[in-house]
């Protein structure tokens, strides 16, 4: 059999993993039967998604963002995503390892538009834009019905204060309103606050996980209720989150785990 | 942050993964630690085990077997395993990939003694030895209570002939005869028969996989009754038995995807 060879790096942000493939010239589409392959944790690599690594000028969907790296992200499923809190960081996290950026201040181009990446001693600070406020929604999880705030990061969040956050229960989809949520929601508990919390969250179309940026940032907007900033603990380590009146920024850490080449058949 | 280097090799066999390191001359034993970091799904390079590769005469534990190569194989919580099925397949992949042995059969050394592995076609046979049979004796799978056979294949299974093979519950954690099974047991459900069955497989301490080697070997052995060939088709590929009057044959495929360098901080 012969396959394709793909040389890849593997990282994660607060266990978020992914697969980083370089193809700085963009003469390497990956399918999407590569993708799922490279994400595949028991037949490939394993990953959360493909951030491929390419010149805004030579990606189609840059659109002349003025940064030279444009991260090219997909989901495990071969879908495409804009953006991703803890992507970007370790999508940032190669660029720096390898080089291939070397200010400590620098844009990086996604589908989302440009984010500014800030490195901030072992942790990377990621400009993730100002979080929208709706209103208050219910949502049922498990035997609970909750009351939480819609906030959107560019993705819908539903964050929902609790007094007893390991008791909650998230192996089931929570049941939410269907008409303010058309595309699904994710779905934040927290306890304490304003500086300090700890989360939880249920990613819509993955289920319970170990880390969630824009959840992270979209919780502490929640329990910051203003500008100010609040340590979110989650399963998968701790991240902060600063809101100001012009943005919001997400730091936290990212880091390059092995190198490798490898062969899908 | 300092972190330990390691080279290493990705591989499965019917979606059992496995990290293979190789320590030829056994200079870098691994602590549970690094074994755990490495096996981390998304922390590290994540697979179900570690496949240790080093010379018999290196390894304490290789008692003068005659054979070569010594498979040092851990679970991915750093605990000893004797064999595993997939595990000696991929292990024997890699040393005819590397050039380590150049014979079409050749002797693997076990903690559970010498494997005999032959190469056949691109697919890899081993010999696992005769399967020992016990008595019949109930599990409760969710809702369901079936009779199955005790079949030992060095470590316990439990084999269940069902009618209606999706829809088993595995999901929960089977209750089974604690006086039979002190030590739990792996427990088979099939159809078909006896020349090709469907098999799903709950894992001791796992839970639902989609494969275990020696449970295809212990199904394949009851649907057979007797001496001959079944082909085991699994949720992670398919695999063939041949029980002999000797012994026992398990034939299935095994591939190396990836090789790279990991630092374990």
């Amino acid at each position: 059999m012969m396959g394709r060879v793909i040389d890849f790096a593997k990282g994660h942000g607060t266990g978020n993993d992914f697969i980083v493939v370089a193809d700085v010239d963009g003469r390497r589409p990956l399918t999407t039967a590569e993708i799922v392959a490279l994400c595949d944790r028991r037949f490939g690599v394993g990953g959360d998604g493909v951030l491929r690594v390419i010149r805004t000028a030579a990606h189609p969907e840059g659109g002349g963002q003025d940064a030279e790296w444009f991260m090219d992200y997909y989901n495990a499923d071969g879908s495409i995503a804009e953006m991703c809190g803890n992507g970007v960081r370790v999508f940032a996290r190669y660029l720096l390892d390898e080089g291939l950026v070397t200010d400590d201040v620098f844009p990086v181009a996604t589908r989302a538009g440009l984010r500014t990446v800030t490195v901030s001693g072992e942790d990377l600070t990621v400009d993730m834009d100002r979080p929208v406020f709706g209103g208050e929604s219910k949502v049922t999880l498990g035997d609970r019905t909750l009351v939480g705030t819609h906030v959107s990061m560019g993705n819908p969040h539903l964050v929902c204060p609790v007094d007893d956050l390991d008791a909650i229960d998230l192996s089931r989809e929570p049941v939410y309103d269907e008409t303010l949520f058309p595309n699904a929601v994710n779905v934040e508990v927290y306890t304490g606050g304003p500086d300090a919390i700890t989360m939880r969250v249920f990613e819509r179309g993955v289920g319970e996980t170990l880390s969630c940026g824009t959840g992270a940032c979209a919780a502490a907007a929640v329990a910051l209720g203003g500008n100010g900033t609040c340590v979110v603990t989650i399963p998968g380590g701790q991240v902060t989150v600063t809101v100001t009146t012009e943005t919001l920024l997400l730091t936290g850490p990212a880091v390059i785990i092995a190198h490798g080449t490898t062969t899908i058949v």
